[in-house]
């Protein structure tokens, strides 16, 4: 491909707005690693008078015509939406040789094998990352890196909307009813819910994933799904009393050299891997003879990480040039290597000092003169020796190593002091 | 890439021959998705009268120019580990043309801009996914689907010695020279442990790790390290008192446009998406801000693993023709939609009963005339009707809807029974 490669899109919304963001905003990066230049084209919308943030305006259009007959355009992005005409486009860019991008779920669970003959017949690539958990990706790691693997089972909260209501009912013990309406209140949950509590959005996502990790067409026809609008707190409440967390699973697997695939509320015991992944977060596990469990988690929806997924496939089609990919990037940019002394971190301080009265004071009084504050404190006496340990809030590493020099000097301290790092900013959960 | 692809091999020990199996088994996948067959060439090792499953006898050589000369070679594989000369060999091979897949971490922790400009030079690639974390496939998702995401920090748990001996400190209360010795006894920790306890191999891996992520050169000697050697089981014990998990931290950021990379011990909050990996696991959280967060984990080492991701590499590398990858395999291929009644799981199942003596048994007893087992019962008196809540053992979810169809009619119950799957065996953690 060249090095300049044009972009023509069908649809401008949210993500495909946030797709031209992150095609300008990081085309410094983008040119260092690949060596290429993105050129925004045609770009169809449903008002061409509206303004797009890194769009010239007369390359807006109303007109798919103008999308879909540039001849210049190499990359068709489509983040409009639905079955028709998208499916009808697609299949022409395709056969004409022009590669599509798109995070249309529910065309992909529905024609993908469709769309995949298409782009062999005209030499071109779909991709299509985004229509399954947003910026995890799932499709690549599946379709990539684990190609000969064999995989044996795919089982994912691939919903968010779902997951984050069920974590606050078996967390905070809501009924379903309140739960989707605080889901809906914070924006996770859309007013007419129905595709994502219902089962529906999770079983178009396992149509693709299981279609893409055991090489073989599964329709989202082939996937019964029960949702969770008829889950009951009570059921939820009594799973956790029993060792368990409610999570609306997607499950793919071979069964006897056949597929199974679907969704459906179940309990994960509280230790399984799924059973943290709370909130709207989603992931995925996959499961095979060679690599045993990966699992991929992170945000499964959102406009930015949707669009961060779509302009990965972008860069995976124009990337697969030999010797480009990065290449440049790590031989040439270089970043100068910070000074330790100039990061922050909190700190456990453990110090074994003479157990008489004042002794924490005395610490206390050096941490305070360096710049270190002190979040928790534990003290027991141990015979003549007290243990004195400290979380020490997140602050400049310096200070606390010159506390440190100083606190050895005390004669209160005996022993070297014990210091471990702390993730965070020294709160613990 | 022309539809044979010959390979040459430097070593070929534990995971060269993972390598050669897996493209020898797993040969139909991969011709159906990528249209390509490998075929096995020279391959160097110490003595070419042992013989390699999978490789011809007649290309078993002790001499490199047999592998390093054969202008028939399209992707050379390295898994014979040290840094020289296999830098200087892989130069060659790189600079000549010849792509090459390495795990070598300690050759890429210290070299890799050499070899990524050798790559440019001859048009060649080169990937070493199976350098950091076996088959967690991280370095393809930060060098491809976050290539624009601007990530700024990589914190990683990316040695599987470490994580063990640390969970089991935590978990059972081991001091560290017993935990290390118990993961000697189970081949998790070498005889001589050092590269991994010292924290010199998660070092390694960040260094290859940070370079990905921040686009520039971080070597080996640019990464400060502190391994567990020094633990006290008195921390790990008193920082699970305080709600945090000891783990072994790679730390990698970029602070102020510079690049700061670092290996320690770090308490990491209890209910931190890092601190529920446990035993022999690697994962590695990736943050920006248009992805948010990303963890992968999965298995950070292990003979096929690692030749798992070696494979990855080579079919990235041969997989890049437009429209080849999977288009095949999606659009051909199929394998039947199991039928869900010949499926098996366990399940949750609540009944509301009559609260009379005998019910209990009742139930039971048409459960166990269906040939389903029980594997807890959870019974509670409210007034007239009792609350009966069972995990059914795993087995035919056919004897299940059988058993369900049956209860339904005895007067006993009332209401419609609820029921939910349960993943895995029906134990609860």
């Amino acid at each position: 491909m060249s090095d300049v490669v044009r972009i023509g899109m069908l649809g401008c919304g949210t993500v495909g707005q946030g797709v031209v963001r992150i095609l300008v905003e990081s085309s410094a990066t983008i040119g260092r690693a690949t060596g290429i230049t993105f050129e925004i084209g045609p770009v169809l919308v449903r008002d061409a008078a509206k303004p797009r943030a890194g769009v010239p305006a007369a390359n807006l259009t109303t007109d798919p015509e103008v999308v879909l007959g540039d001849p210049d355009v190499d990359i068709i992005i489509e983040v409009m939406g639905g079955v028709e005409p998208t499916r009808e486009w697609l299949l022409r860019a395709l056969r004409g040789g022009t590669s599509v991008v798109t995070a249309n779920k529910q065309l992909l669970a529905r024609h993908a094998p469709e769309l995949l003959a298409a782009a062999e017949e005209g030499g071109a690539e779909i991709r299509f990352e985004g229509a399954v958990c947003a910026a995890i990706p799932v499709i690549k790691v599946l379709r990539e890196s684990l190609l000969a693997a064999e995989v044996q089972s795919v089982m994912g909260i691939v919903n968010g909307t779902t997951n984050y209501i069920l974590t606050e009912m078996d967390r905070s013990g809501l009924a379903y009813g309140e739960a989707l309406a605080q889901a809906q209140a914070l924006g996770y949950a859309e007013a007419d819910p129905t595709e994502d509590v219902g089962g529906a959005d999770a079983a178009a996502k396992m149509a693709i994933l299981a279609s893409i990790a055991f090489h073989t067409n599964v329709s989202i026809d082939d996937v019964p799904y029960v949702g969770i609008d008829s889950l009951q707190a009570e059921d939820v409440d009594l799973a956790r009393q029993l060792g368990f967390v409610t999570k609306l699973l997607g499950v793919a697997r071979i069964h006897n050299d056949a597929v199974s695939v679907r969704v459906h509320p179940a309990l994960v015991p509280a230790d399984h891997s799924l059973a943290s992944v709370s909130g709207p977060d989603n992931a995925v596990l996959l499961e095979s003879d060679t690599v045993r469990q990966i699992m991929l988690v992170g945000p499964g929806a959102g406009g930015k990480e949707t669009a961060s997924a779509v302009v990965a496939d972008v860069l995976s089609i124009t990337g697969s040039e030999p010797g480009s990919f990065l290449t440049g990037a790590l031989a040439d940019a270089g970043r100068p290597i910070a000074p330790v002394g100039g990061l922050e971190s909190a700190f456990y301080l453990r110090l074994q000092v003479a157990d008489e009265p004042g002794v924490l004071a005395r610490v206390a009084s050096v941490l305070g003169d360096c710049g270190v504050s002190i979040l928790t404190v534990l003290q027991r006496g141990e015979g003549e020796a007290a243990r004195l340990v400290m979380i020490l809030h997140r602050g400049p590493e310096s200070r606390v190593t010159d506390a440190i020099a100083r606190l050895r000097d005390l004669t209160d301290v005996r022993d070297e002091p014990v210091l471990i790092h702390v993730v965070g900013d020294g709160g613990a959960s």
